[in-house]
């Protein structure tokens, strides 16, 4: 038992009310790591195991006796075991009766068993009181200190008072309690750390999607096309070419789909004259996951940037602009400065940069630790006023860079027209409609709804 | 009743003094919000309305009674009224004598009444004890339990203890409660939501009127001078080759104005012989900014960053670069690469790199859960000496940008000198005093001051 | 006494147990703004002092005693003095015999005192119950109210009791404390705030020495060896082409170092068969400090990036360009496309593009209120299988950018080798052990060994 150890147990009789000794049931990695940690912060803690001969990788300042011996020294068992052993709990009943069981057991499947394991312990022993907890901490991270992943420690139970003790214990653990509710929310916290970006799979696999159809859309205009007509091979395009058309073709279509919904849900509202109505479940869906969407756009529009920037790099290109040069210096011709050109590069070119630059400090704001930092007007602000500014620079800046190539024949190969211009359809419709709801004779009903106005009131105050 | 609240109620006699029940008065958004998401933190919840006739929109679990009836039930009483109708409370003075009230309203303009909404409470029921809080949480993220914005929860009151319960239901809300002080305080409080973002507003301002500045100075001088003596048209310049100047040049006094007030208070604090004097109002605000306004130049340095490395891309480089070739082809000579030229180009590019990549580093070490895990000697190092590199290597990329073009005449048009040297003026006057003040016989004494030291001390310990 | 005291001061009585009066020894800065901030959140303070004179530096609210009547009056005293004067508090032993003692002072250097500050004062005043806490928080940030550097306060001491009440303090001012066990962590504690970037030292010297080697090497390869054998002045290469070097091959290398120790941990886990024993302590700390060695990696990469895309603005690369176009045109030809070159260089770029853009996403998400966000299935997902596609990415962006020149000699200059062809042996080994690793018959064991199974097992349960 060292120094650290002694100053502890010295001070144990006058402070038995602050940290009351607490029993870990196994001597697993998460047992043991568990267990170190709150000797640690000053718990005096017994281990419960099968065999009682202590191992050189339990804590030193820890004993290791029976279950039964175990248990009786705390009013807190923490349960370091698998699900399916628990069953050995239950000769343990009469001893376990009114104690607080902390369960923080993980399974390998979401979903695994028809209840969660903490009510499955809870009907094991049910004279206890059985709580839910730190199964999203990493024995790893505890052991190591790094607690880079989450802080957060979910907690459930059905009795209030043992639920508050374990989130003592967090707390004292330096990690953070979250009061999930009674145990039935077992399951859903048990879920959580299986989970695997849940919110993200809709704008990913859309976005897959998308992907998907642009490329063999760009394949088929720019390099299959002209392999069959002019029987040259572009097939490197496939590398960076095609990859810049499609990104900045998804930045837009994302970005507006962001909106979308927004603009729809006023459409319900105006026409159902109330907010007090459920929006269909796929709009809500939708609208949950509209933070998603944005940054997965931003990716997109990152990517663009990437690839734009280093088109003077590339070989192909170089070769090209070099061979123009050499051909006029041949023909003995330099041609003039094309005004309009020159005007219509370099606006496509900055409604591009300031577009992104807004797009990147969306981003930057949608950032936990920022937008914790500002208030509910300021974040409606940047993300709904900069937002919309965002999507119409990103739409002008496509228009522009279509300049009159739209009337153009020579830009329909087999009839299919520019990928951008499909990429125009949704962020324009946003935008009309978006338009179209700022006129007052829309906007002022809109208002009154959303603050609580109905036409055809149905409920009392 | 579900079976979650089933739960909750079983267990409420052997838990009376955990989870109190609370009352909310009024039926709106925020009130139901609010209660449904105490209810799931196993806050028994009682709604007090004019019409007690249950809408569906009321948490099943809740109660709704009459005012006064659910007020008995209860010793926290949420307020979620707006003021105007505060004065029906008037009459159950007698009943909400000695209970904890919570004023959560807030208004539509800052300063809208001459006392806070809480006062005005505390008024109308002095009997009550009066906690200010939740006023700084949106009714959608409560319900979405998306957080988005700020978990921080400000809190003030008069009474410790009412305070204390009532942080203690932001905690078990899973929000962070931060305790303001008294009820003074409210109106701060109730203020903060309405604004938007006031530490902001003094840099961009400033950072509009430099703009504008710059933008009609670079306005005259690349574009009407050449119009008016060479009858050329350089009017698309407004799209990228002006903004690139306008962005360099703001990025640069900005970036000096965060460590000027800096090098002043020094200079003040030397004059002076103490630290114990307050510098001017100006100054101490100014310093209060200095996050801001590098903020600020950050971005414009981004913009530079963006809009330089266009430059290949614009269709006008590469028609001037394309003649420049073809001219040489046609006078059949090749020129000799120009050494020093190659030498001075490179390294204002390299300068440029390497401070905008510190500057990059000083504006990710501002995001706050970055900063949050530096400590005070690791946050000033970068903040300071990471910084004042950043400005010395900002102000060399301008200086050799400029080469020996200033001392050509053709560089000066109208007699007005090219817009970057404008710019070098604030960044050359903070590095030379910081240069002067770094001398052992002026950074001896101010140390001494800035530990406490005093030439004239006026004052006892 | 201002309006807001006499606010705290009435309801002293019926809130006694709530926020009881608290005493700072010392009068100066820090000191002075705790007890600033303890007024605002409600804490009576009385200051004791050499002279009781009232200077106006101390709040209003509070009063000054001599230090043996200001001790008496609070059960907590904050020691705002610095450790050479703590011998002062030896006369008073007898009155501060229970009470609780904040030990706040720094140190000028690390360990610094052969004990703790705060073991020292517990030596001093044997009968008190000595606390360290306050010592990260600056006073700047505690007058400004700007808590821009950590607002985590270490807290330790022996007695849990008297290290409740400070920790409540801590919650009260808006600050988050964290329990850190015994006064023995005092040290730890009080070295903190004189720490600088310990975690960084090891991957910026690693850099700093790869830097100085790889800039020699290429100093001769590039630089030397052209002006030895061709008389060709290349010096203006230092700033950006040799830079731009250098930088791709530290990015690689220390990318690769990132994954090196996993993979060696695996290997020695295999061999000995067993997860239970202690990784060498080199290899404990390197698997430490990888998230800095990612990070400076990171940065290099980001270096990387800008020098490539400001090549086409260099005046080198220009002049280079339009002598070749000149030369072509002179010499009447017009060279094909090459597609052979036009696919290598497409490919590499975009495999550079899309490894720089991983590598991004996995810089942000070692931010730390990103990493808060995420469980550790989705860290671990990032980190390692996002972490791998960036390595397998950057390693074919070098491998394609060298494409077919590792055999020409005309590459081996002094039989030096290109630098990058060094910078592929790192990750190329790494690369390859995993690949091994991945086969069943090797995976299968090494899952089961992290599972807890054991070949030789020497610990019971």
């Amino acid at each position: 038992m060292n120094k650290n150890s002694s100053n502890i147990m010295a001070l144990a009789p006058n402070t038995s009310n602050k940290r009351e000794t607490v029993c870990i049931f196994g001597t697993g990695d998460f047992g043991r790591a568990l267990g170190h940690k709150m000797i640690q912060s000053g718990y005096p803690i017994v281990f419960g195991s099968r065999s009682t001969q202590k191992s050189s990788l339990i804590p030193n300042d820890a004993e290791v006796l029976s279950h039964a011996e175990a248990a009786r020294k705390a009013a807190i068992i923490i349960i370091a075991i698998q699900r399916q052993h628990y069953n050995f709990l239950t000769p343990l009943a009469e001893i376990l009766h009114g104690k607080v069981l902390v369960d923080i057991s993980n399974n390998l499947k979401i979903n695994q068993y028809p209840e969660s394991n903490a009510e499955y312990l809870a009907q094991l022993v049910p004279g206890a009181k059985v709580v839910k907890a730190f199964n999203t901490v990493s024995a790893w991270a505890l052991q190591s200190g790094t607690l880079d992943a989450s802080r957060q420690v979910f907690v459930c139970g059905d009795d209030m008072e043992a639920k508050q003790m374990v989130m003592d214990i967090v707390r004292a653990l330096g990690l953070t309690p979250l009061d999930q509710g009674s145990l039935l929310a077992a399951q859903e916290i048990e879920n959580y750390p299986l989970q695997l970006f849940p919110m993200w799979k809709f704008p990913i696999l859309l976005s897959l999607g998308l992907t998907a159809f642009f490329f063999f859309y760009c394949l088929t205009r720019d390099i299959i096309y002209p392999y069959v007509y002019e029987n040259e091979d572009f097939s490197f395009f496939i590398a960076i070419s095609i990859p810049n058309r499609i990104c900045p073709i998804l930045a837009l279509i994302l970005l507006a789909l962001v909106y979308l919904p927004g603009v729809l849900a006023a459409i319900i509202q105006l026409y159902r004259g109330t907010k007090y109505r459920r929006f269909p479940d796929w709009l809500d869906k939708w609208m949950l996951c509209r933070k998603q969407l944005g940054l997965v756009a931003l990716a997109f529009a990152s990517l663009h940037v990437l690839y734009t920037l280093v088109i003077p790099i590339r070989s192909f290109v170089r070769w090209r602009i070099s061979s123009l040069t050499v051909s006029q210096a041949l023909n003995n011709k330099t041609e003039p400065l094309n005004n309009t050109y020159a005007w219509l590069s370099d606006s496509y070119l900055a409604l591009g940069i300031l577009g992104f630059f807004l797009f990147v400090l969306l981003g930057i704001t949608s950032l936990p630790s920022v937008s914790n930092n500002v208030n509910w007007r300021e974040f409606r602000f940047v993300q709904s006023k900069l937002g919309y500014l965002t999507l119409v620079l990103c739409t002008a800046h496509t228009l522009v860079y279509g300049g009159n190539r739209f009337l153009s024949p020579s830009s329909y190969r087999w009839y299919l027209p520019n990928a951008y211009m499909l990429s125009l359809i949704v962020p324009c419709i946003v935008l009309v409609v978006k338009f179209v709801l700022v006129f007052p004779c829309l906007d002022k009903p809109l208002t009154q709804i959303r603050q609580g106005w109905e036409r055809n009131p149905k409920y009392s105050e």
